[in-house]
């Protein structure tokens, strides 16, 4: 399959922006041949720092933008006053199809809403949500809505599972893979209204996923089901609570090897042992925020990665370009407005 | 102050029950000198189990009760059943006034259904809430509503976080606790209107507590609040997202050092600091679902713990009894109905 595409990067998005966009798209470059760049931001600075990758030069094209979106601005600002950002205008360049996919690691909520304005959603999209992968027990997992919808129906619930279902078909290349609703319990009578209407429509559905049922907190990580779909609410909750717990354990476990003589030799002695073990847990494997249901790709890396962890954030934007991922989308709620009896635009909303 | 408390247990609930159950109270005994124990369950076998303590069974009554809930009961059957049953009869026995305090290792919907038509909640309160101990980066927090009560308003958020301060304030021993609402952002214009109207009562209620504001997942384990509150939904999912990443933190270090003989030599020489790891995340000191807001003591124990973790949970009982925690609530939405004008029996509607 080609992956000869363009990827539009908001250079100047991330708290050490420009440096590792640059030096992320040099990695990604080599990794994902074929692809190439639009650079959006202060043309002096990107010149200097692609004149360190001239084969990275020859594949990218630099598009002045002088304004950047600050961290701390609210999305509502930075849709009045943010036309000309480097974040908007790469956005805008994939709106003129001038690229397929934006890669940006500034303010997310400006992302957001810019994304959703200028790109707008998938024909039956009714609202996008934001996934990203977790590692697990088993190896790793698609979750969403990470905090896109506090509120969610019952149909945004099934959007969100098709779209994640979509999501772990192109980029990990599962066939059926099971799709659980994050719920307080697993029996049916579990829940409120609209995540027990969710698993009636998706028990009935004709579609490329086996909806395995609820699922609860404990399942993320042990990788129960490869996708757990959520409200963004709870999502967004379940997943900081991943990342805080994570943090404090290996906190913890750095200052063991720190109490005496005897485990200071042993973690040394254990040390490639536990080298594999951060790596496993390497917050940058896991960098990209996705926004599914929009018409086109957009992905978000974390603020603070570096040039590994952005190369990573383009490689899943390359990854839904190449296999097709919002074309599945549209295909599977498709099918999904066949079973229901309403067309996809109407059983959106 | 006195400790000399009359705990009502229920021998019969729980995996290894009634043998943990009886040797948790022979722990706690030791640990809560003057409390007494009213032992529900089949007399036979609670009186060779006590044989082998004598100390205990000169402080134990044993009240015979021959049936049984079973884990799988659904509560309205629990509740039309299990009128005879030791749960039952264990809670009743608070209600009667013969023991202070229940608990009870056996199934929690049962429980808590049982619990809250025998004992009724405290004048005031609208709904009871599950409270427990998490492990922190600074010590350790309380939490609730762990999955209770799964829709919640603005007003219950309030009464948690008056019941979540005033057990912090009972067990921990803190004067002036900080209260955060857990949500998906620290700004005030973050997550649903109930959870935004419950953080402006507490912005201006005059209580014997910080309100901190709004915290996210990442908090809960940061220590940032001595009380993190939630509604029952997101509160269960992300205590049993952190319950699951905790554990395959766990199995991943284990395997860690079983992979060469060098890993396996650092883990030998690093065991004790290891082990000192394992007992600070070890389950038994966070053993301990506190249902708040009743008018009586109640304690789920975990159903698998063994005697040292059972008599922790008994400890929370004694707790809670020694230092007035259902005087505290009561006092509390007093001065919040004198904030708010209403009386605390209709503001908490």
């Amino acid at each position: 399959m080609s992956t000869a595409h363009v990827i539009a990067l908001d250079a100047m998005g991330g708290d050490r922006a420009p440096e590792i966009v640059v030096a992320g798209a040099n990695v990604a470059r080599l990794r994902y041949p074929g692809t190439t760049f639009r650079l959006f931001g202060q043309p002096k600075k990107l010149e200097k720092l692609l004149g360190r990758f001239p084969k990275l030069a020859a594949d990218t094209e630099i598009v002045p933008s002088e304004m950047v979106i600050e961290p701390d601005m609210k999305p509502s600002q930075a849709l009045r006053k943010g036309g000309q950002s480097s974040m908007r205008m790469a956005i805008d360049d994939v709106k003129a199809g001038a690229a397929s996919g934006i890669v940006s690691a500034g303010n997310t909520g400006a992302l957001m809403a810019m994304a959703k304005l200028a790109l707008r959603t998938l024909p039956g999209v009714h609202r996008p949500a934001i996934a990203s992968m977790i590692p697990t027990h088993r190896g790793e997992s698609v979750m969403l809505d990470l905090g896109a919808n506090i509120d969610c129906s019952a149909d945004n619930l099934v959007q969100f599972a098709v779209m994640g279902a979509a999501f772990a078909r192109s980029v990990q290349g599962l066939s059926h893979p099971t799709v659980g609703l994050l719920n307080v319990g697993s029996e049916e009578s579990k829940g409120h209204e609209e995540i027990r209407r969710a698993a009636e429509i998706l028990r009935s559905a004709h579609l490329p996923l086996e909806f395995y049922g609820f699922v609860e907190g404990n399942d993320i990580t042990e990788g129960t089901v490869d996708v757990v779909v959520a409200d963004g609410f709870s999502g967004n909750i379940a997943l900081k609570t991943a990342e805080g717990t994570a943090s404090m354990y290996t906190d913890f476990l750095k200052a063991t090897f720190r109490r005496s003589v005897f485990s200071k030799l042993g973690g040394a002695l254990a040390k490639p042992a536990l080298h594999a073990l951060f790596k496993r847990f390497d917050p940058r494997r896991y960098n990209g925020g996705m926004f599914l249901g929009l018409n086109g790709v957009a992905v978000k890396s974390h603020g603070g990665t570096d040039a590994k962890g952005y190369a990573n954030a383009i490689g899943f934007a390359v990854d839904m370009l190449t296999h097709g991922f919002n074309e599945k989308v549209i295909e599977d709620l498709e099918l999904l407005s066949h079973d229901t009896g309403i067309p996809a635009e109407v059983a959106a909303q």
